[in-house]
């Protein structure tokens, strides 16, 4: 049992949903402690959600509930799921957003919500956040077993989602945009273990638009304002590219799902 | 008495405005749990802030005290209030913001805000959100009577908000946009029970400059992606004109105040 | 010993950042008591905070801890600090963001973070706020001594951010644009007290491309809708220029660190 729900989501903070699931939590376990892990997240992109939760699940306190609603096909038939792993739950549509943080933790259990007891009396369409997710959040916060919430789900029916692998030759990396922040930096889709060119190593970042120099670094700082640093030592254990005070995204013209080509300069 | 306080304010995120609130209502009362329940609307839109209250308020636990700061009358002679209905309390200025929810909810008493002991010390003539709501929120809170915090208001004379009644014709409706929501969905002032055409039916929206043809239907799913749907049983009550995975608002052109016709193609 | 943390960042909402900063602190302390100051700051933009942490931090119970993250420099050499002064504490890095608020409250001491022990086990060089700032300030909380964080500071080392002066002659006033909030009012950095034009007084507004009247007044309302005024007794101590219902800002087209000449009419 934890009192600790994190909830992640694509709602805009202008609008009541977000306030509204918090209602609805504190309603049914008023000694709840809800985070906002984050919100506003890029409309309907699951895959976005799901590596958000992947690099920031294990920062929270053990127990924690993660309620997290990218839910484009809510309404129809895609099945609502709580997932218990080896520390924490995981609640929301079975849709991928939840799969790579709860399979990373492992997962030890996971079940279809089918207790119309644990939900609000009256469920939308429409917004599954406020009528399921958010309820059967706060009661498992408040102790109640994923056995009485619905039937079992085998875990190879889950719906997963797959990160492109990266192609590595001698010279080349060949990767792909996962996701971008607020500050324009990327996030790539290769582990940084997987990286092995040495700090400075100069490198040219090949993008559908854009021929870039770039330096391997440790931070944003170890090049002058508005050049590339390519991160190997990060703070979420993927390959970033980075700007010093600017926006790499916008300097390169790219968005989620582009390639990127990282050929190793010193090695021509 | 409760100890929940829910902020609605057009407050931008980024600014120390609604943190400051919370830094007052914690520190009169240090056991309160303050929600957002929804901040960044749209800037002096009173009629905005009322309809959100009104769709959202009865989601929270009974006893939490609404305090709404969309106020751009503040500093000048318009009221502050205090409200108590059949389940909750309201505070804010007598600008109609209030007015929606409180009155739906059943409004038992209403007073000036005028007890200065009950607000900060200084009070300033532009930011009654910290200096008057906070406090007042936050003293309602624990326990404060409305009778102490100044004298009793008529309430025949509280500024009201009507929303403009929908014209409904044999195979026609003529809606207003109250308001729109931050994935591009419509809420129409009409609600659902007043719509009588059944699921699947084809309708023609006509705005000022587009004509499109709709479906109605119960969730998103219901038509194939960046196609409008009619939703009919909605999560807020209200008729609800939405596209799926992509924004209603920005396909029609539409804003608050303009007028949507409904055409039912099958009568014709 | 207080249990409240506020926390003010340039992380966007849309980032998982300030969501895993307060799952390290809940962690830390589980009675901890988070509040949002402000996030979505300018970025990187070390004066903007410093100024919004001066003109908020007194709203927020004393003992409250302030952890500041405004960072550009992270994994440089600049330091991390932590600040005790007259009533609060202040955590973040030594950039001047801490400085202003600090100074006025009166510094007792200050220390680098220097002590592992208080930090998370593994340090990146992109993430401080996660890895030192958010468990220091979560440590702090539950009431750890700054002694054992760190050297103590010699406290004319600190960085400082100091606000240019105006220049005020008989019947001018030439200031500069220290911020804008989310609205489009503009601060300056003049404090209300050195202004001593009387209410009601015209005024001429000179910037580098507008010459605009406005009217020295009392709040919003006190001009036409659209129209500018200078609001000489403002909620945080600054003279504020403004526009009713409308952006100040983007009527004059200023941003911070313009210059802005306001003309004494009345005298000419």
């Amino acid at each position: 049992m934890s009192d600790t729900i994190a909830l992640l989501t694509d709602f805009k903070f202008q609008d009541p949903f977000i306030g509204v699931m918090k209602g609805v939590i504190y309603g049914i376990n008023p000694d709840a402690r809800i985070i906002d892990l984050a919100h506003n997240l890029p409309s309907f992109d699951v895959r976005h959600a799901a590596f958000i939760l992947k690099i920031s699940y294990r920062y929270f306190p053990r127990g924690t509930v993660f309620c997290c609603v990218v839910d484009p096909g809510v309404g129809t038939t895609r099945r609502g799921i709580a997932i218990k792993t080896r520390n924490y739950y995981f609640v929301g549509p079975d849709n991928g957003c939840l799969f790579l943080a709860a399979f990373e933790d492992g997962i030890v259990k996971a079940v279809e919500l089918k207790n119309r007891e644990f939900m609000l009396p009256k469920i939308s369409t429409t917004f599954h956040g406020r009528d399921i997710f958010a309820p059967v959040s706060a009661y498992i916060s408040r102790g109640v077993p994923l056995s009485v919430l619905g039937p079992q789900v085998d875990l190879g029916s889950l719906v997963k989602i797959e990160l492109k692998p990266p192609k590595i030759s001698e010279d080349e990396y060949e990767v792909e945009v996962i996701a971008t922040d607020g500050f324009g930096n990327i996030f790539l889709n290769i582990p940084t273990e997987s990286f092995k060119e040495p700090l400075g190593t100069k490198v040219i970042i090949k993008t559908k638009n854009k021929t870039l120099q770039a330096i391997v670094g440790r931070t944003f700082g170890d090049v002058s304002p508005k050049n590339l640093v390519l991160l190997k030592e990060t703070s979420h254990g993927y390959l970033e590219l980075a700007a010093n005070m600017a926006s790499a995204r916008e300097i390169l013209g790219v968005s989620p799902g582009d390639i990127v080509i990282i050929k190793i300069k010193d090695k021509n």
